[in-house]
């Protein structure tokens, strides 16, 4: 068969690699369309002289749109079937992304479990992005729920992975060249507060409100070459439980991470992935806000220009972040949408 | 005068050259927007790593990009008073475009034919795009119906050009550098599929649905600079007879090319254009949904590394295509949108 | 704190300086967007065969997109709370900004006024945007109302600074090399009107008419990384006076400039600006009119192969532009919503 309907929990064995299609080099004008979609203005991605003033040899590219576009990749094969993409876990970040670079990406599945229904089940693959050299530059897990193609057929024997709860602090920093602190420019990277300024217990609200259209979604995912059905087909959505596309849960983390942006300008680099939840939908016309915890702090190892900070940053839908909110939306209620538990260095 | 209200029947006379305005180099930006557009998944045009492994200097321009761009110059002297773009003949994709060129357009009115209402008529022209070395890049023939100015006024001689049903095979192929197929990676590429895979008679359903924004298209028209009316002015069109701006023609073969990477994902270059028609007008909001058939095979010229597939991909409005819609969608209906006709070339 | 919630009144102090945050790079893929937002299709910036034929060393990059970037670092300090641009005066653009290059932006406050309602006041800044070089490229006076923190607050002495109604000729054509008049390609440029051809008075309707999306808007206003919130937020936006986004007034600009094409073909640059005020607001699904009337000509000093034009383009919102209308539009009813007075260069 020349197309591919997508793979089904049958599909899938326990150690089996999946070397994804489409490599993808990134270029900038990826970054300037990334910046118009989310309005990103953390100083290092931004600026090439910012850049290059404080250690790197250019502008990397956005960290999340790396994870973007190397998870894009593996959703013809991991999810297209997927009825939820249900987490995230011990993501890295291995090796800085610049403009140039081919991106590809092999996932392995490590995890298998057929639900109580009959009907359904959860996959956990370990996805990592390699750049043209085969160095690999993020390795992530994740874990999404798939359809069985036939419910009467033998339950997979149930191996669940154990995932680190937290990044190991060892692993973090290892994508960020040496930072020159001294030239690192305050006013111009937007705050004076670095590493010592945070403290853990903090709570920041990020207090701008991004309403998203369907054009913008849409050319985000497009742009990732995701091509999970849900997120672009009207004619299929409308009949279904939402009546509405569903937008792409990477989309909500890239917005989330752009408004981040008033209360932890100096947080310039995504170094971790601790684990992430889309607790709810989000639909075109939806205002997206967004508030982050300070739940830790680390030294990065063999480092003495960057801290670490381990952020939880919630956003909502339909929701301002004044009272930090809690809350978990549902698909008609505003409330949280995305709990969202990386690491971040910042100069000290 | 110095604004341009466009062509009427009046104006063009055969063997009339118009050097077409606004000269347009093309940027790694313009591949990235496209990207974000239509999702193109193309191994060859996505990644330098793979372009350069199989024989290219560099990821080449998407084709139907270079045939929007060179198309775009000729709207403003040619159809800007256009009733409807009625088909198109003999085009050729002579070399290929890189990141930095510049492309211009000529065309050559070929044919005049009024209509028996005295009121419009049919302009055939062939136009041709050159890179910044007058080297030609494109050429290809379409016929559009214009208004006459004065309707009292005297008829153009009748003279209808003789068009070729099917592009020469002699002609294809000449924009491909040598393709290396034991470099082309399977994987990587989408399919094991390739030229002795496709049979005639051979019909895909390409599956996916992409339903299309106002702001969509209008970005896109717009990056090629097609001046066309109906796409831009809802307080014009919001008067005229769909009552709506209607979309680029153009824009639905685009995302009838990227669906059709679900089933020709090895079919990189798109080498000929036999003919397309528009059979019924495509709106905001409207889902599209593709299938080709293969008409044809043929090697090509002095080639051992590809062949030529015959296509024709048929885009619908509203209506999935698993079962191979021929029924033709009217402005209210679902159903046949756009016929295509074109060769691609594939690894042998 | 680490949030910014924005300047107030009592903030500013006459001499102040502030130099803004998030330097920002320009690149291809802002030309590209800003191709696709507004359809540009001026000979110099869209092919760097044509520039650098004439002149240039590489295609600049669009007068208005340096404008737009070195206005948008400005809105975190300036005018996050402004209840309205009031004005813009002694715009001059110093250098010719190319890809690559690095801006960020310094201002100065140049006046301030309270409002007799003790409520709200003026503020005036001189911003002046500088590239990696910190070489100026921009400067340009524009004033706001911003609101009082405390309205029981003293009054800051008033200081209204004397403006330049026009921007003095001598200081017209820094950001243009020497263009050889003889390698300007008309036919290509798009028009054989020149300097010696537009006479003072005259008028010109551009015609066509270009609708813009909630998408589009909030897609430019990202790219040029301007946070100011009744952009981006129907949540509050949706309660506030008009129940709608409010579209940033330099998209309007941008799109009347585009449109202006359309019988100023010639006019590369704009070399100056002398005043601008944003009338009436812009929502999405309004279309976009525009005319000019040439109200000044001057030579440039020490310059024989480029003349200086004085044009004024006036901007309507869903009204077309055949009687050249001045009746203003309101927040409901069709009008000029923008009266842009400035200079442009055109080759002799």
């Amino acid at each position: 068969m020349k197309t591919s309907p997508g793979n089904f929990l049958e599909d899938f064995s326990i150690g089996q690699v999946i070397r994804h299609a489409t490599p993808r080099s990134v270029w900038r004008g990826d970054m300037q369309l990334y910046m118009a979609l989310y309005g990103s203005r953390f100083a290092v991605q931004s600026a090439k002289s910012f850049a290059v003033a404080v250690g790197y040899p250019r502008a990397p590219i956005d960290d999340m749109l790396v994870f973007h576009i190397v998870f894009g990749k593996t959703v013809p094969d991991i999810s297209l079937n997927a009825i939820a993409n249900l987490g995230y876990a011990e993501g890295r970040f291995i090796k800085a992304v610049y403009v140039g670079d081919t991106l590809s990406t092999v996932s392995e599945v490590i995890g298998l479990k057929q639900n109580s229904n009959g009907k359904t089940g959860t996959v956990y693959v370990r996805s990592t992005g390699y750049n043209q050299r085969d160095e690999p530059v993020l390795s992530y897990v994740r874990w999404v729920m798939v359809r069985k193609r036939d419910e009467a057929g033998p339950a997979p024997e149930t191996i669940v992975p154990t995932l680190a709860p937290v990044v190991d602090v060892a692993m973090l920093g290892k994508a960020c060249p040496p930072i020159d602190c001294n030239l690192w420019d305050d006013e111009l990277s937007g705050s004076l507060s670095r590493f010592g300024d945070y403290e853990i217990g903090e709570k920041i609200d990020h207090i701008d409100g991004m309403t998203v259209e369907e054009a913008e979604h849409q050319l985000a995912t497009r742009l990732y070459q995701n091509t999970a059905k849900v997120h672009f087909n009207q004619f299929e959505e409308g009949k279904g439980r939402f009546g509405r596309r569903l937008i792409y849960g990477g989309h909500v983390i890239s917005l989330a991470r752009a408004l981040s942006f008033n209360g932890l300008q100096n947080a310039f680099h995504i170094t971790g992935i601790n684990g992430g939840r889309h607790i709810a939908p989000l639909f075109a016309g939806g205002t997206v806000f967004a508030w982050s915890e300070i739940v830790g702090k680390s030294e990065v190892q063999g480092r003495s220009d960057i801290g670490a900070l381990r952020v939880i940053t919630r956003a909502t839908r339909d929701l301002p972040c004044a009272e930090f909110p809690t809350g978990e939306a549902t698909a008609t209620t505003p409330g949280v949408i995305l709990e969202f538990d990386y690491w971040v260095v910042i100069p000290k």
